[in-house]
């Protein structure tokens, strides 16, 4: 049976991480094609990043959260029954992400100054706006050769390889602390307590033609399905596998 | 010699139709090809087609400049030496598409009027707000089958043909005015008088590494040649050629 994954913060700073995360990832992939559109998926991903870091403090953010793992794995250290191995290569793995995301520019810096970006990020979100006549500085690039422009891209999105690094290692091990269950919504609706919780991870049958509307905080969530063809709340009994993860 | 092709809108007018037609121009695209990221580029267009719609009564001011162009091809009627097999056939497509473009809906009506299209239309723009948990119904559709999602495309794309025909025919007649001149920019510069004009067109040698900044309106303009690599006013005498469409 097909599934349809889901996955839901239940907290403003991790909103922000799977947000990044989906654009690092749109990111990776409009500069492996060679599209002439996919020009424009990389520049939204560079951009949108940008608004984000100049939202909020990324960078000391993921290092504190970060540490706060490295704690949590530390106090395995010696316990019967962890295997010791895999948790010093693991301790090992955190210390050098946390080293370079310390040790590299305050996220996104060497973009901002970027002149090429800078001169086409202002007039990006016209609707239309990448015309050339709007950004000719943007159509000059689009003619360089491959070459060129591939070097050009690997140098900026390198400058976000700390970030990657360490948010990838924060998100895999975070959501390696849920272990799926399977429940069932009744009338469409589970309401359930989360201890602490950062993320909701949800398989849903698609069968049901039913997608999820989460409200909810770390300590307590609600999940509505709503029926995709009518835009209502479902009153079907749909069966699902939730983890939850801290 | 390789060149870079330009355009460069003397109006307010054509500033607004040339966008609508690089909008259509990459929601065509976008809809062609398989890959999974390519929907957030046709969904971009599709909205910002839709707020650009907002802005400005597209659909009239699109009628009267049609309606502009039969008047001006209906003087040629009955003149020597113009093909009048041509220009019957010419005028008979002008006439089918000034009919259509008058019967058809308000430009994007029924788009708007969608409810999956309005529901992921509110959060689409937040920086990386395409995000399963922040568009919950986009991550579904994009669980349908490459059918459904078809069926869907074409049809949201299909109402937007009386304003893809009527504004290719006007562009193309506009463009076809034009005859390309060959030019200098003396010392990256050059100015000229244009009369009634709505379109610079530019071929621009790639070797001398500049791009045009253009200012003007319909009677005057002048082009300032830029150094893509300094970002400076470029100083080299710099062939081109022109074509001024009115």
């Amino acid at each position: 049976m097909s599934t349809h994954k889901f996955e839901h913060p239940l907290n403003e700073k991790t909103r922000i991480y799977l947000r990044v995360e989906a654009l690092l990832n749109q990111m990776d992939r409009a500069c492996q094609t060679a599209d002439g559109i996919q020009h424009q998926l990389l520049f939204r991903s560079l951009f949108d990043l940008l608004d984000i870091f100049e939202q909020m403090q990324l960078k000391s953010e993921l290092a504190k959260d970060i540490e706060k793992q490295r704690q949590t794995y530390r106090q395995w250290i010696d316990i019967d029954g962890v295997d010791q191995q895999m948790l010093t290569s693991l301790l090992q793995e955190i210390d050098s992400v946390h080293r370079c995301l310390l040790a590299g520019e305050r996220f996104g810096q060497s973009l901002k100054d970027d002149r090429f970006l800078s001169t086409i990020r202002q007039r990006f979100n016209l609707p239309g706006g990448s015309c050339c006549f709007d950004l000719p500085a943007l159509h000059y690039w689009l003619h360089l050769s491959s070459e060129q422009k591939q070097l050009d891209i690997k140098q900026w999105v390198a400058t976000l390889q700390p970030l990657s690094d360490a948010l990838a290692l924060w998100l895999k091990l975070t959501r390696e602390t849920g272990h799926f269950r399977a429940l069932m919504a009744q009338d469409g609706f589970y309401q359930s307590d989360a201890e602490d919780a950062n993320i909701l991870r949800l398989s849903i049958p698609l069968e049901y033609g039913v997608y999820p509307m989460i409200s909810g905080h770390k300590n307590r969530f609600a999940i509505k399905f709503i029926d995709f063809s009518s835009g209502k709340a479902s009153s079907q009994n749909i069966p699902f596998d939730l983890a939850v993860c801290s």
